[in-house]
């Protein structure tokens, strides 16, 4: 048997790229001219000598770490292709040193690399009692603890990892969070795994052993990617809503959307004409429903599927005088596009040069890569759409599936990787508009189907053919610690109950959108609940002080505007294993389950929103600690501890924070005109407080030139224990609300 | 925005990694010395001048094709890693050049190569009727034509492709196979993908076309792994089928099994003692159900998941009379299990020094491509098991998940790569049990969780935990056309119904097993239905000369005993796709589904077995051109086309072909002796015919000297229309059968 091994060794040391541990020690050499090429075949020769080995920790390179902001920590290691850093904005390097500094969250020496014969790959410690969050848009749990991912952009469901927005970056339950900053795929084995040399429990024989698991406890976090390495960043805190916040921050922080971002959106069916579009908004108004956004589906283009981006002269005759007619209407018009050019688009031939392979749906694909391709891009735009009125497009298709994107071996003319081009396509594209109109002083609000690392200053919403409900209201806890927004948008539905419910939680959601494009519902689809949905559009609306605030937080410090329970202070997540029951044939390792809370997050401060799903009479509800109230009728409901409330079928359960200030319009106030407007503010529970509203032009980015308004609102008790209320506008009056009236919801 | 893509391309500049087109020609250059790599070092200096680019089909390699065998073709691209083929027996020559030559089968210049920086990738040609079968052990369709495949092993269930024995074989319905030889995991776009510049169909517009598809039909079939390159073969033939035999060839031939392996096999309890075994083997007796295989699950060890490997004292307090004892009775043992080594074998620190860097459930992971490890192994096991009698074993727990296998960064003393060996796990352990075994001139028969490349004729068949009866119904088809064999094992049931269905599935398969490690089921735990299930075992056992004969035709021609319809002449796949229907949430893309018959197969020459499914009271069978007969009945059931018929709990439903020639045995044989055991010999329908009965010791490789039997059995038809039948002894006599007693089945 012994001329299988040799020659396979000998194959592997006559291979150019084999690599052995004993020359790591040039691995971060920057490799610049032709000398060093020469020098590297020399280290290789003399380095292959030996025979392969298995590299104990104690031979791995350690991670040498330089602090680059005060609790942001980097290593790099190797080479690395594309960067999607480069693809976001700059840190916000003051805010991030607001947040003070936080120490290194565990021991250095215990950080390692390691480039094995096709992969670089890094390992950290992780103890015994975390959890790990993170890792991206995940339909699926919110303990990333257990488990391994494969993150690469694609439709969701198949490999774990294979999601829309799978980024790299995860937080611990014990204050901090690590970006693995590459555009390869990473695979991330989360405490699974053991070295044969590192820190593992006794093994249990199975067929005797009681506590036997199919996945024993790991001390690591190890993580790989194909090729030769990448960069390792540590966001420190003293939590974990402080290690997201430094992430934010350091991409650019948080997008403020435009106000008009934040009403109602709606979709039209593919196949209408602007006349269909004006008698939508008449039924609209008609059934008394607001409406902030059309959204145009493929039918508005001469051809999709590919794409022409060229307005189909039949149904849109005038786009001008449509979008001219809206904007008189106070509604914005949003594009639905992908990025694969037809042949008949009038931008092909510009275009055609800078694209790679292969096709998508036999429509080319441009390398946005590169700024000649975004370039032919955007000022077709410019000219077709953006000229005109358009405020924003819904960008498809940028995520999977492989069978009918292009594949990992295509080529594009920057030379850039197929698979990293594939991982950046939606970020990029993202960054290419946002920064395009941010030229024009024009903030926007826009879909994506994929993204990425850097992306929380972009001005997109994800969205997915993904339809659970359930996995829905998960994804917008684990959107918030990935940098990412999330709509649960709603399509159809099989009955009233499941339009309203479903209803309900994209009205407590970064963007509140109907999709009919294919569907062709109306808010009044199922008449029984209509009264129901505008009640709660409604809602939503009144709530946009509150909302454009958490979302200035968002932009300023970092803090998502709807988040996940765990970055919550005083929040129990309750994660526990359940005994796994051995079955032979559906469960032969008798693996446990994950039991976790993965239906109720926060929007804004103070509200705990529990969207019901179709079928529910009652739901259990945690409380972190702190008196807890119902929104509605303020009345206490719990501290620390699971409530079971009984569901009604036109709210969604909404819970206070003791203290709550909450800034809202009155009903009917048209998302673009607020300044001004008398508000109502609500207090919650008996604790004293201030809270700091927020507000601006709604559409500019004059905001960063100190062009908003800051008002303090303030609750305070006298010595009856009376609570009064007030409000100080803190600097310029320009955007400050109208008249307050102060409301004591809880008596 | 230009800073962005300034900086990324120079840093492909100045990765020594970076290829460019235009150094492919340096690609087939074999690697030795310093000089080498000097001169490399400058080529990819002096390449990389330019600019990246998309490749053009007209600027790929040509593919330069060597023909090696009479009708085996062979390209080499770039170098390889390890190579399944070095675990494979070598070529049957004669019987490939017996097949005659046959024509390369498509344009030898339309196949290219393309080595991207990451990736090595092929493309040829696919027109527009073909389809295309295999690609391994796939539970889900048949035609694989229209999808991506990344062939990885695996458990079943995650991405296209992940499975146990995911072979980079295809086989087109034109009549040739395409092997992709890599131990990387091979991606697969088989007939979806478009180049720019290749044939397509030109674009539909989806709003208004009627045929807009989201996978636009290819000419091509891409394919690409990791890395630097991979050899291709070319396997021509006039049919599939003959493409598979020239595959099968090309790896040996394939196995042909001890007779006791097509016996009856029944695994234990794990926690099973020797005295449960005794008394079980009591309780078949009793039950009056033949019983050749004893399979000990894990509890026979002293310590599993890890493995000790060592028998557990109290449970097996003498293994060695305990496997006497058996063998006295006719009943061979086979051992279960995993290759994780427990701190407590006898064998750990032996093997320590060549296991790799990470554990599986705590167990030392043996790198089985050295000589070393495999000895460590060998010795032990010949020692503890071979010599007191063992005759083979079930090899769990080489193929997946993520999660509990070691990461694709792992290092392996042999400096192999850790994907490659998790990708040839399985074809190693088989490699080195059988050729350990046939030094001691001894077959044996095994089971194992997962093959690749090159495994025809190992002694191994593979089972899952994936427990669908359809899947395992389609699998068996699949499995024919990739070299491997499969078990659609019972190991419990919901129902009576489902139990009697299931046990005729896996009595017409390559092992009749029922697996009760968990269950501690028994033949007869159904008792409604036990007669039944015994009548099916006992059927299959009275077929064994035929199923023995159809093996050695597997071994001799490679012709597989169990094979998919589509290698059947005048089968009409029927294979059609639906049109999808659009839906917003579930389908949103309007797929359509492809139909195909999946739940049939060829045991034989002449069978043709269609298995009933819980709940079916009649099933279609699609039966090819010529007459098919009821195999109980001999009456006429159709010709060349879809019959309907009434399913009989008690029977499974087996159509033979016209003509057919079936020896049996009668009721009651043991497997061990045949010799000189009278038997029928069954013709059905009205055809003459010649069939040669195969026969030998039915243990030992002493056949391959010359040490068998071979009888014409001849049916021919006297002037008055009646059919004589006749038999010739062809060879030595020392196996033939006894009287025979033909039974003219068809009135």
């Amino acid at each position: 048997m012994d001329y299988k091994r040799s020659t396979l060794i000998e194959k592997d040391y006559t291979s150019i790229f084999w690599i052995n541990n004993m020359n790591y020690k040039i691995k971060h050499a920057k490799i610049h001219a032709l000398k060093t090429y020469i020098l590297l075949g020399l280290l290789v020769v003399c380095c292959v000598s030996g025979h392969g080995q298995t590299t104990l920790i104690s031979e791995m390179d350690k991670l040498e770490w330089e602090k680059v902001l005060p609790g942001v920590w980097k290593a790099t290691f190797g080479e690395m292709g594309l960067n999607a850093l480069d693809f976001a904005d700059p840190p916000k390097t003051e805010a991030i040193k607001e947040l003070g500094d936080s120490p290194f969250p565990f021991d250095k020496d215990a950080t390692y690399s390691l480039q094995t014969q096709r992969r670089a790959s890094i390992r950290l410690p992780l103890d015994e009692t975390e959890n790990i969050y993170g890792l991206g848009l995940e339909f699926d749990g919110i303990n990333r603890r257990g488990n391994v991912y494969t993150l690469k952009v694609d439709h969701y469901g198949g490999t774990k990892g294979y999601t829309h927005a799978p980024v790299p970056f995860y937080i611990s339950s014990r204050g901090y969070g690590v970006l693995i900053n590459s555009s390869q795929r990473v695979k991330i084995h989360v405490g699974v795994g053991n070295r044969k040399d590192s820190k593992t429990p006794e093994p249990i024989d199975r067929t005797t052993g009681k506590n036997w698991s199919a996945r024993p406890l790991s001390d690591a976090v190890e993580a790989s990617v194909q090729g030769k390495g990448f960069e390792i960043f540590i966001f420190c805190g003293d939590t974990p809503l402080e290690a997201v916040q430094r992430y934010n921050l350091y991409c650019g922080g948080g997008v403020l959307p435009p106000k008009w971002g934040l009403g109602f959106w709606h979709r039209m069916h593919t196949k209408s004409t602007a006349d269909d579009v004006l008698k939508e908004i008449e039924d609209f108004q008609i059934n008394n429903f607001p409406l902030d956004v059309i959204g145009l589906e493929p039918g508005w283009q001469s051809f999709a599927y590919p794409c022409s981006y060229d307005w189909d002269q039949t149904r849109f005759p005038d786009p001008k005088r449509f979008v001219e007619t809206l904007d008189e209407k106070g509604i914005k018009v949003n594009l639905w596009e992908n990025p694969y050019v037809a042949p008949t688009s009038t931008m092909f031939n510009d275009i055609s040069p800078y694209t790679g392979s292969h096709t998508v749906w036999l429509g080319e694909v441009p390398d946005y890569t590169m700024p000649e391709a975004q370039k032919v891009l955007l000022d077709h735009h410019q000219k077709s759409h953006l000229d005109i009125g358009i405020s924003g497009y819904k960008f498809d298709e940028v995520d999977g599936y492989d069978f009918w994107l292009w594949p990992d071996h295509a080529t594009f003319p920057s030379g850039n990787d197929a698979v990293e081009i594939r991982q950046l396509y939606g970020l990029i594209m993202q960054d290419m508009l946002v920064d395009h109109l941010k030229k024009q002083n024009k903030r926007t609000y826009n879909l994506i189907r994929s993204s990425y690392i850097g992306a929380s200053s972009k001005s997109f919403v994800i969205y997915s053919d993904y339809y659970n409900h359930e996995g829905y209201v998960t994804a917008i806890s684990n959107a918030s610690m990935s940098g990412v927004l999330w709509t649960p948008e709603i399509r159809s539905a099989f009955s009233a109950e499941e339009w309203i419910r479903r209803f309900q939680t994209v009205c407590f959601s970064p963007m509140m959108q109907l999709n009919a494009w294919s569907s062709g519902t109306k808010p009044w689809s199922f008449p029984e609940v209509t009264d129901m949905v505008r009640d709660n559009i409604q809602l939503r609306k009144r709530l946009l002080p509150y909302l454009y605030t958490a979302f200035y937080s968002y932009n300023q410090k970092g803090i998502p505007p709807f988040r996940a329970m765990v970055l919550e202070n005083g929040y129990d997540s309750q994660g526990t294993f359940t005994g796994g029951k051995l079955d032979d044939s559906k469960n032969p390792y008798a693996e446990g389950k994950m039991i976790e809370v993965t239906d109720q997050y926060m929007m804004g401060p103070y509200i705990l929103v529990a969207p019901v799903f179709t079928g529910q009479k009652e739901r259990k509800i945690v409380l972190p600690e702190g008196n807890w109230f119902d929104f509605h009728t303020g009345e206490f409901v719990g501290n620390n501890e699971t409530v079971t409330i009984e569901t009604k079928l036109e709210q969604i359960p909404l819970l206070v924070k003791d203290g709550a200030i909450i800034p809202m319009l009155p009903s009917g106030v048209n998302t673009n005109v607020q300044n001004n407007t008398a508000i109502e503010v609500r207090h919650y529970g008996t604790k004293e407080n201030t809270y700091l509203l927020y507000n601006d032009d709604g559409v500019s980015y004059d905001y960063e030139k100190g062009e908003y308004s800051l008002t303090e609102l303030k609750v305070e008790k006298e010595k009856s224990g009376k609570l009064i209320g007030s409000s100080i506008p803190l600097n310029n009056n320009k955007f400050n609300y109208g008249v307050i009236t102060w409301r004591w919801m809880t008596k």
